[in-house]
């Protein structure tokens, strides 16, 4: 296997003839696939659908503590919802609240909360003139989205593969105190599937910020999201980890069970110190009378406990593990020392993260598109869509058929060879 | 039947003795009654237990757009769930986003979206030294606790029985641009029970607001909330009349089926212009990928259309009826003519609102609680829980029993005598 670098102009010309017309071959199947959202697929949500069936009119609607789920009241969640939520973050149950069907909008909330009102009492932040987050790259858009959309500045952090660069994060937190924030997805990350290390979780709880309002956002949206029982990634509780670092107020974590439920129609939630929960449920009492219950019980009668939560997990794995398999045998069989591109393997979440040679991503997205495969769009891991080296690329070998997972994995990898052949030769 | 206020000091006094004895052996009995909130009561919440049955796992998931409501996707709502709401709400399919299980949630995101991004462009209201809101009173508290909450000035309009006195309403908004908004219960308001005429609904669409990102936030909470089939309340429609007036962006209208399906699990929506939708939708985009899909689903079959629901809705009147009916005949046989307090007969709501004597009110729902009925706080239904009068009272008839109530209401008059004789005799 000649790494491309290596290759004369001739050869890339003569390689690319050839790829090209592989190309157009597919091309004119008018394929229609799509890898580009972490979607689970029909076969995952059939898992659940025995959630349908736990309440009926036949069933008896009062929560543990006594409650008509149907009508007004409790604010925070019932008590078997958090008790099972409570599980599934590692944290006490009165660290809980209980919001609606989706942690992106308890995250939205949460800084709509701090733009107005501060955090615990502190300035709004739209009363600064700047507010800062820092941004472990790549990561997750739809958190650059909440951030960019609230004016909020964003500062590239870069990702090892034990977290964030930790370096960085202490060095900016401590010197910049309108530095307000950082998004993190600790386990099996968007997109690049790494989990932090301990002592990358111990430094965060041990993180000195300038700002008495600094906050981690520490979506841990990936969790119980492995992808083998006997391969799995551990994570540091960060909730305890902050506490015993004298730091107890310093993060906010949050999760839901869209991909352990039904993405459309799961519960979210928050954890954070007591203190936090306090100013929480404060704004919260003026925003809702409560959440819905009924979906709340329903999730709780369905899983039991969280050990029917872990065992329902396995289902989604077994489901999921042959669709990575198939992107990363591809992706080795095809990629392997040509040195245009590197990908991790990761052992849950829901991505596979790959980096071409810099200066390719968009054409590669590009690329795929003619052919008909979206992708997510080249740039959208980085904030304000800019990935400065124009080579990230996130895999979502969720929701398409494994049939159809190969497929485009192919279009994609023939897509990456053209791509980068075209840089070599100097056309992109 | 002799008016209190004309009965010598004697009279009162021996009036007086009588009542603290019937007093006293009343709240020996130790009750616990509540009146306070607009709940519905359980026998309402049976009527929809249909609905616990309508999907099942072996329901065909998917909405009329072809859309798996499992999973992601459909950011505003689905077809069938927008059709019924708009119908119910009187506006285009076109012109509804439907949100999550509170219309108080959407109206609390409202006024944050324009805190921190403005009204369709404009400044944001963070950015300006004084935000004020019109507040016809008495009025519903939580609309008052959302602006509280977020440091808006409120100030008070009276209510007439047609609707807000709109001389100054008109006046106000004309001449202070820092005037944002209004809070509106325009049908069979909250807690008067009084629907604005025809003029005042027109006069409302005619207002020429100094201020451009001037909104009237429209709670049609009680649309549909009918209490006699053969004596209903007419309302004109707001959206259409502000577009015939040239005013199509001025209003934003709300709604939720909480007091027609659950308290706790409906499904709430905004209807607005088309222009006032995209800037909803710009926000909504970033803050959510969805609200609860299955949920609206389930609430479009269970209706199937708008005659279903209001087919539904005669039920629910029939079991309110008989209540509110017990309240009245109660104030009207142990209050009429003694002149310590007023009351209007509503066609549909949640509520009878009672005017006792100037200086009264917190001593009757204290007087209330001593005897153990819990009545809504005194003041409650005025900004800042001011009521400059200390007279209004709101009563909520739904969620006791028939029993409970009459005991409830029995009560209730008693301590409006006995507070009203303590006011006459100068001990309050």
């Amino acid at each position: 296997m000649t790494a491309y670098k290596d290759m004369s102009v001739e050869e890339l010309m003569e390689l690319k003839s050839e790829l090209e017309q592989e190309f157009e071959e597919v091309k004119a199947k008018g394929l229609k696939l799509d890898m580009s959202r972490g979607k689970p697929s029909m076969a995952q949500l059939n898992l659940s659908m025995g959630m349908m069936d736990v309440l009926t009119s036949e069933s008896d609607l009062s929560c543990e503590e006594g409650v008509d789920c149907r009508n007004y009241g409790v604010l925070d969640g019932i008590r078997e919802a958090k008790q099972l939520l409570a599980d599934m973050m590692e944290v006490p149950r009165e660290n809980i609240v209980i919001f609606g069907n989706s942690s992106l909008n308890v995250m939205y909330d949460t800084i709509a909360r701090s733009m107005t009102h501060g955090v615990m009492g502190s300035t709004p932040w739209c009363k600064l003139d700047k507010v800062k987050f820092l941004c472990p790259v790549p990561g997750y858009d739809r958190h650059f989205a909440i951030t960019e959309h609230f004016g909020i500045e964003m500062v590239n952090v870069p990702m090892t593969p034990t977290g964030p660069d930790m370096d960085i994060v202490e060095k900016l937190v401590a010197e910049d105190d309108s530095i307000k924030g950082i998004w993190c997805v600790p386990k099996y990350s968007n997109p690049q599937g790494i989990t932090y290390s301990d002592e990358t979780v111990h430094r965060f709880a041990c993180l000195k910020p300038a700002a008495k309002d600094f906050r981690i956002f520490w979506d841990n949206a990936y969790g119980i999201h492995h992808l083998y029982a006997d391969k799995q990634d551990y994570l540091v509780e960060i909730l305890m980890e902050c506490k015993k670092a004298g730091n107890p107020d310093m993060v906010y974590k949050f999760a839901s069970t869209s991909k352990i439920s039904f993405p459309g129609s799961g519960i979210g939630a928050i954890a954070a110190s007591d203190a936090n929960l306090v100013a929480i449920r404060k704004q919260m009492q003026i925003q809702t009378i409560g959440h819905d219950k009924l979906n709340q019980l329903r999730h709780a009668r369905f899983f039991g406990d969280i050990y029917g939560m872990v065992m329902h997990m396995e289902k989604h794995a077994e489901i999921l593990r042959p669709k990575f398999d198939k992107v990363l045998e591809t992706l080795e069989r095809e990629l392997a020392g040509l040195e245009i591109g590197s990908w991790i393997a990761p052992r849950g979440g829901y991505f596979i993260s790959f980096d071409s040679m810099e200066g390719c991503a968009k054409a590669i997205v590009a690329r795929a598109k003619e052919a008909g495969v979206v992708m997510t769009g080249a740039g959208a891991t980085f904030p304000y869509g800019k990935d400065p080296k124009d080579s990230n690329i996130r895999i979502a070998p969720s929701y398409p058929t494994l049939e159809e997972l190969a497929t485009a994995t192919e279009i994609f990898v023939l897509s990456v060879k053209l791509a980068s052949i075209d840089k070599l030769l100097g056309n992109l």
